[in-house]
């Protein structure tokens, strides 16, 4: 049996153009000579559509579309991924749902049993489980009988879960139902270190049931989200047979063969003994169980190696693309500090758009250093983006003259006029006010220049900046999205050097990268005034928010204590930052944003002794 | 027997002041001699923690405490919310959970059954649903078998919830297992209207069952959520025979009589013939049919009466003064156009926190008309608060200085230099790019003051506008709290005037409510120029995102298509914005922010012909 697998990247609520997709996509699989072609989850809305999901008119114009696409399908049988209504009068109102096109109607329609509701997922929300009975998911497709899954429902081994959040195994369910061959339509997002993990935890499951798995995943960029693709078939022993391409469409064509035309239920019948890819698509026969490294709940990212920095390159530069282009703009402008971050974000959408769309801005005040505003040029000149030098002087001391006398004439009364103090003498409040000014100043000029020219503007923060809220609101944090704020600033290093490694030439300037860390918002600055070394606070960090380690469990792995109630009370202070965030790009397992939802008005205090 | 109804007003996280909370309503429950004192939902962490939960750490500190109170709890029965750990190795780690604390020990637990997960609910991500048995809800208090359930578990009336959506009812479970009263702890957040649909399901539980129902509610303040109280409790036939007071703390004693000493199951001997609210609290006697209105889905806001604009009033100074004092702030600063959006944020405000803890800032432009200062001065006048003159002219002038040059230069380059444009002529781009800079200089402005001072910086946008996007990202909706984003124009109107006539003098200028509304960012300028009226938007509004109607629906009840079109497109083209908004107050049956999930990069398309 010739299967296709139509790794799509679909826009969220766009129907008619999803429904155009899925056509085209169709009619290549046909043309290919496969007999059936299957979708990823949801693939007629793409996912997640949050809560688009309440508009009935959504469900109602998908539904009809649906029907559209079954009217189109003669000689081929098609799976795609569908919101359904639930027919019975208690519970949720949809169901997540695949649907078996065939012979011009909709030949069956199948639920999702296991229903993700953790980090950015929120499937219970939404969503009926399907029924207690999976033989409902079987379907003859050919001569072979195929257990139906979405997404989660294979995500349920006891071996690899740390807990079994299910009381369901659908998968084992459909197995016991007389199954031959599983097939699930999915929606993962990337995690660094999550396509070995799944190849890890589908092995697991095959082997078990000693059925061959059919996985199609979605590829693209929606919001934060970006999904890598990577739709794979492995064998009854966990073989990966076929492998599409990550961070791309892709049609993969794969034969499954060996079955023999068994009745229902009569797995005995059912083990396969040979598939091979064909046509579009590569075929990389890797074995998952070698692949695999850690459950991405763990693999830290301080010093990844190569593979895991170019994962997360692409990823960043598909969701970079993506969210740029399905939020219906060209181009995009930055702000460029001649430091690291900002250099990687300008190398990043230079690679996604085109450098002839990306804007560079430099905007130096007076305490920036000669060499900041040399690198952002000579960046803009390695990336060939345009680049505009906008010094903020003129604007730092209308702000000046505009604020400083009543703010002096406040403190006055406030001490009763007894201070003295020289109100041009900065206090630390006065100091501080004077700096995040600075980043404000920058904040509208970039966004100005984002309402006069139609650009995006991108925001240049990284994790380890966010999470100890070391940026400015309406500041540096201004931008329409975060392009690395879910990478540790170690990372932002190795990530840098990788790319200059990997095009072989400097595109990122070397002193950009090698520089002390400074926001240069007063004279001497430097990062490590404020912040513990980057090396320590990462792994602090990696601990406390992806992990979601304890203070106590934290110091236990050899970290000083007060450093580490230190970094803890400073991200716990900065939750009101990062609730006005732009949505950011997420490569952990755990990133600031959607996924995790922390109130703000609170004071759970841990600190350990 | 006497129950006291402890309607606390938690930190959320703060343990430690949670449980000196605790201790003390037990002590004074104890010296007026109640049998038994219940608090709300989830009382020890405050209610909702979010991802708090996900602490182990918060956990385990929350189980300490709660066996610290049970330690001191001696001749009274005490039942307490708190976060339990699921014992079971399959399923979510938690249950939301109710603790009878007895004779210095912790006498048994109990675990909620439905979990709601809508709208700001999230409570599947957490928690796993308690027992199908519902006797293991059943407790022996004095010679009475009470049967407790938490919140959402008294909320699954056929009648009057649009869909089940649950498979369980742990009402008519406790009832048939025999419970003789229920006891329902609860976290319930105010939606104008709410505690008369409250008042009515209740009415329609305890007449089905013939129970009387002590129902104890939070109240404060915790981010979005305003919790409102009204603890309070019914006989069996839905009469109020006590009410706890709204909007504060309260600790209701109330004595139910009539209940034989029953055995457990014999329901027939269980119905009170008499019950007299005592000490603390108000008695109202109130019935709940004759009360009830309407269910807060299908409130409008538009024109409310006098009693509907009081407990928005209420609830948006509770709402404000609690956010203010738990994220640690003393004072607050705003802006004041002179506008009637400002005006009533201030007098919330004022009411909230003390004229003397606000300043009001004033920041003229060359577009600001005189009644614009003279209004907000009177305003300031009126309320008591601090207020300040800072005009924007110079900062104006400096960025046109700063920015525009470079500007006139890339549009000649994009268009060839053959546009021969007076570069300070406005363009529509260059016009908005005008507009939005003087926004974003205000709001430096006001952040300038919130870092100087120490100031929470107050956001005055309406419903309306946030809607529609009618507002400037990083200028007027800089801010940490936006106290009235959940109220659209209209409303703002009526309760500025309510204030006036409440309070008998002229607090918020009539001019300001009278006034034709502008933003004053261009010569002449009107809201009207950009949108539709508002009486004919807010009604729009208020079908669209509180009712979920589609375009369809919304000109099926009579309005003009075109509006209906250009309306929805403004609002789902605003997402991006309302995505870094800052928290806002909920007091309609949805708001924007954390209870509506939107898509970003989306293009879901509906319009009518």
């Amino acid at each position: 049996m010739r299967i296709a697998l139509a790794q799509i990247n679909p826009t969220v609520g766009d129907i008619t153009a999803n429904t155009t997709k899925h056509l085209d996509f169709i009619a290549r699989a046909k043309r290919q000579g496969a007999t059936l072609v299957v979708f990823p989850e949801l693939s007629l809305l793409g996912y997640p559509p949050k809560d688009l999901l309440l508009k009935s008119q959504l469900v109602t114009d998908s539904l009809n579309a649906l029907r559209r696409i079954a009217g189109e399908v003669h000689g081929i049988d098609v799976i795609v991924g569908y919101a359904d209504r639930n027919s019975q009068p208690i519970g949720r109102p949809l169901h997540n749902a695949v649907a078996l096109l065939r012979d011009g109607q909709i030949h069956s329609r199948h639920f999702k049993t296991l229903l993700p509701t953790y980090d950015v997922f929120d499937e219970s929300r939404y969503f009926e489980p399907g029924p207690i009975n999976e033989t409902e998911n079987l379907v003859r497709v050919g001569d072979v009988t195929a257990g139906l899954s979405v997404c989660e429902d294979l995500w349920n081994d006891e071996k690899l879960i740390a807990r079994r959040l299910y009381h369901q195994n659908p998968i084992a369910d459909l197995n016991a139902a007389g199954a031959q061959i599983l097939i699930n339509a999915s929606a993962s997002p990337f995690v660094l270190g999550k396509h070995d993990f799944r190849l890890q935890l589908f092995g697991e499951q095959v082997r078990r049931f000693n059925k061959p798995l059919v996985y199609v995943n979605q590829v693209g960029g929606n919001d934060e989200l970006i999904f890598d693709g990577n739709s794979h078939v492995l064998d009854a022993t966990g073989n990966v047979i076929a492998q599409a391409k990550d961070f791309e469409e892709d049609l993969l064509i794969v034969d499954l063969d060996g079955f023999s035309p068994s009745p229902k239920g009569d797995s005995d019948l059912s083990s396969p003994t040979g598939a091979t890819p064909v046509g579009e698509g590569r075929g990389e026969g890797r074995s998952a169980q070698s692949a695999m490294r850690h459950p991405p709940s763990s693999s830290p990212l301080i010093h990844p190696h190569a593979t895991g920095l170019e994962s997360i390159y692409k990823a960043l530069v598909l969701g970079l693309q993506d969210y740029v282009r399905k939020c219906g703009f060209k181009t995009v402008v930055l702000g460029l500090s001649g430091g690291i971050d900002s250099a990687l974000t300008a190398a990043i959408a230079a690679h996604a758009l085109g450098p002839d769309r990306v804007t560079g801005v430099a905007m130096p005040s007076r305490y920036s250093s000669d060499h900041s505003i040399e690198d952002a040029r000579l960046l803009a000149a390695n990336l060939g983006t345009h680049f505009h030098l906008v010094p903020i002087d003129a604007l730092h001391a209308a702000y000046e003259k505009t604020l400083y006398p009543t703010f002096a004439q406040v403190a006055d009364a406030i001490s009763g006029g007894t201070t003295g103090k020289d109100p041009t003498r900065p206090d630390p409040a006065a100091d501080l006010t004077d700096q995040n000014l600075q980043a404000r100043m920058r904040g509208a000029t970039l966004m100005a220049f984002s309402n006069r020219f139609n650009h995006l503007l991108l925001t240049t923060g990284n994790k380890s900046e966010i999470a100890t809220g070391y940026c400015t609101l309406y500041g540096d944090m201004c931008g329409g999205l975060a392009v690395i704020s879910d990478v540790p600033k170690t990372t932002v290093w190795a990530l840098s050097r990788w790319i200059n490694e990997h095009f072989k030439k400097e595109l990122i300037p070397w002193r950009s990268i090698e520089k002390v860390p400074s926001a240069e918002l007063k004279p001497n600055q430097t990062d490590q005034d404020s912040l513990p070394p980057y090396e320590t606070l990462d792994a602090i960090l990696h601990r406390y928010i992806e992990e979601e380690k304890g203070a106590a469990e934290i110091v236990a792995d050899g970290f000083d204590a007060a450093t580490v109630n230190r970094v803890i009370k400073l991200i716990d202070r900065s939750e009101y930052k990062r609730r006005q965030a732009a949505p950011g790009l997420k490569v952990t397992s755990r990133a600031f944003g959607f996924g995790r939802r922390m109130p703000i008005a609170q004071n759970y205090v841990q600190t350990v002794p």
